[in-house]
């Protein structure tokens, strides 16, 4: 028998206190604890995970899941490293963003407090697990954490893991809590908890946030899909565009944040398109572009609107030559997902403009999209990508899981004179 | 034939990369113009409200929501005045928060942009058509607003207005979009739009807060109930406790921000309680307490569990005396609404005890709660006060209407050293 979501909820709810209230060194201390743990317990550990992996391979899934789900003493020693890492990284808890003494001598302070209970949704790989948990830890939030089924022996015995260490420390388990009942309702369930969960985040494919982003009734920041666009200005250095479109495109094409469309200013695109595709295809990237590009660039496939929409996650890329920069700003505005666009260009009239028309998360200006990353921008760890324009957009770390409010200090002000 | 909500958002839309691309001055020009024109047709606005007024009284409504709903010359000057104080504050588009350097020499810089179109829910209020289009104006928002029935013909006089105002400075009318569909249908169609409202922003008594919070598939920051509490601790000055007590209570009972709650500590209960019965009874308060209340001021009634958890809006209070510093906080966290709470105490333990076991908005030490408002915070104006523990708690000014994301300038940086 299944414990109920909300009796999971209220559990780590009532663990919500205390680890709000822990100090900095405390929590570093938990953490350190938690990577030790994970090392102590990788027997168990690589044991739960085989389970996973033979599961998957007997049920024929696709050989990249079967890598992304698979650990190993190293990838596991990453993950303790990962762990180790957040335990390092300032403490958001506390910060005290703003202070301003008023006309009449309050004094006025923001300051960061923990989200609360946030609600983590995610997939295929289980070092999520000990990634979320930890910067939610850091954060002062506890956390239940909803790992797919392909991950759930590993899940398991990570998570038996950090509550140990969590008990070691004489903390709450709870803070830390696995959700084991992997039937769909119980997701379901989870998100109609308003009063108690402050925050769910999904992590994973399309179908995985299309349906969070449905049923949800707490506050949802997703992390949806990245259609990553270079744009290759007149401008535009042309060595330099071709190293971030190799880079963009071929190093990890599976993750957000690589590249998925190629703009290139009608101007540069006989000399650049050409070199471009034969780069492109050395690396066994598939070309799909459109008229123009295939006039000067022979025997690339037709590219389609449902192409410039694709987020492919795969060596392929559409191509597209376009007038002017207007021209591309409004194919992004039309075809993007609002997550990490690129501009290769010298004039800085050209770069400003890119800057201020798009609402991207990010905008790289002459840098790889694959800086698109938490630890890439300096935030030291991230619990994902939002593309939700609300509470932290783009990268997202350990403070974007933490709220500002106001904490005023005065002599006994009051707003109206008394009237004795 | 009302236009559908979508097509009023999508017209609201087109409006956005313009309104978000203006300049401080532009914008500044454009909302002392939109005050003008309020001035200017303060005539037709009387006319348009002296109807809502009439119908107010005809179908009889409380006295207090026809005070809401009325203006006159010098409400409608404050208006004005109202929208002159946006244009004077600090444009936070464009704000650079933070900037870093990166080992691999890329430049990673926060900088504010406006979220994008906001749907604004509210009731009776008129002015709060020109206040929350100003203070979304001034963010670089477009607007949708959708006011209450009863201030119909004003809020359409206002947006006329305001209209006006933005075809003269020659932008997009479409940008402050009165909602003239009165269906809740239109409502509820408006908050499915997740493909084109970045935020809605609910403002009003509790039905219509439920309402949009159980329907939105948009993100919804809600300005919700206040059940705010004053703990008066063993440590404090009565004196000034008194003073916070009757500013909070008396001075204006129908804000979110008046206090609801008195708790006492039991040590200073006896010579408190006595004396803080009687002169909330001078003030007209009707006063209802637990049984230890009672003992010490006779005639009051008695306080159930309904009591501590209202919002009473009026002039009512409920009165508990707490054994201690703990029982306090175990009071406000079970009854509370995460709004305001007050400490009136001169021990520094007591006083950050309290402030660090609430995760309220705002915090008020030794001083009132009619002070959490932006104007008196130092935000310049609020659009509400969020008790959405996300993106913004507390009140909300112009930055709460734009979010960080990173613009990043390199010189060619790749992620993965070339293959070749």
């Amino acid at each position: 028998m299944n414990a109920s979501m909300r009796e999971l909820a209220l559990a780590a709810r009532d663990a919500a206190a205390a680890i709000a209230a822990l100090s900095t060194t405390a929590k570093r201390a938990a953490l350190n604890r938690m990577a030790d743990e994970i090392e102590r317990q990788c027997a168990a550990i690589l044991a739960a995970n085989a389970l996973d992996v033979e599961a998957a391979i007997a049920a024929g899934r696709a050989d990249a899941l079967v890598d992304r789900l698979r650990l190993d003493p190293t990838r596991l020693a990453g993950v303790a490293a990962g762990v180790r890492a957040v335990a390092d990284l300032p403490d958001p808890v506390g910060q005290v963003t703003r202070r301003e003494t008023r006309p009449n001598g309050i004094r006025v302070e923001r300051v960061r407090i923990p989200l609360g209970l946030i609600a983590m949704i995610y997939e295929a790989r289980p070092n999520v697990t000990a990634d979320a948990a930890a910067l939610c830890f850091m954060a002062g939030n506890v956390v239940l954490l909803r790992g797919g089924s392909e991950a759930f022996h590993s899940n398991q015995a990570i998570a038996a893991a950090l509550r140990d260490a969590l008990r070691a420390s004489g903390l709450p388990p709870a803070a830390i809590t696995l959700i084991e009942d992997l039937r769909r309702e119980s997701v379901l369930e989870l998100l109609q908890l308003t009063d108690l969960v402050d925050l769910a985040i999904p992590r994973g494919g399309e179908s995985l946030i299309r349906f969070v982003a449905e049923h949800a009734r707490v506050p949802v920041i997703k992390h949806y899909r990245g259609v990553c666009h270079l744009y290759v200005d007149a401008s535009a250095d042309a060595e330099l565009a071709l190293r971030l479109l190799i880079d963009g495109k071929t190093t990890r094409p599976a993750v957000c944040n690589a590249l998925e469309t190629l703009l290139v200013h009608a101007d540069l695109a006989p000399a650049f398109v050409p070199r471009a595709v034969a780069a492109l295809r050395r690396r066994g990237v598939q070309v799909r572009g459109c008229e123009r590009t295939r006039a000067l660039a022979p025997d690339v496939e037709p590219a389609d609107e449902a192409d410039y929409a694709a987020e492919f996650l795969d060596l392929v890329i559409a191509v597209r030559v376009v007038d002017d920069l207007d021209a591309a700003i409004e194919h992004i505005r039309r075809y993007g997902s609002d997550h990490t666009e690129v501009i290769a260009a010298s004039d800085e009239a050209a770069i400003e403009r890119f800057v201020g028309a798009l609402r991207s998360a990010v905008i790289m200006v002459n840098a790889s999209s694959r800086f698109s990353d938490g630890g890439e921008l300096g935030l030291g760890a991230e619990i994902g990508i939002s593309t939700t324009r609300l509470h932290a957009y783009g990268p997202m770390g350990a403070e974007a899981l933490t709220i500002e409010r106001f904490v005023v200090r005065g002599e006994g002000q009051i707003r109206h004179a008394p009237d004795e």
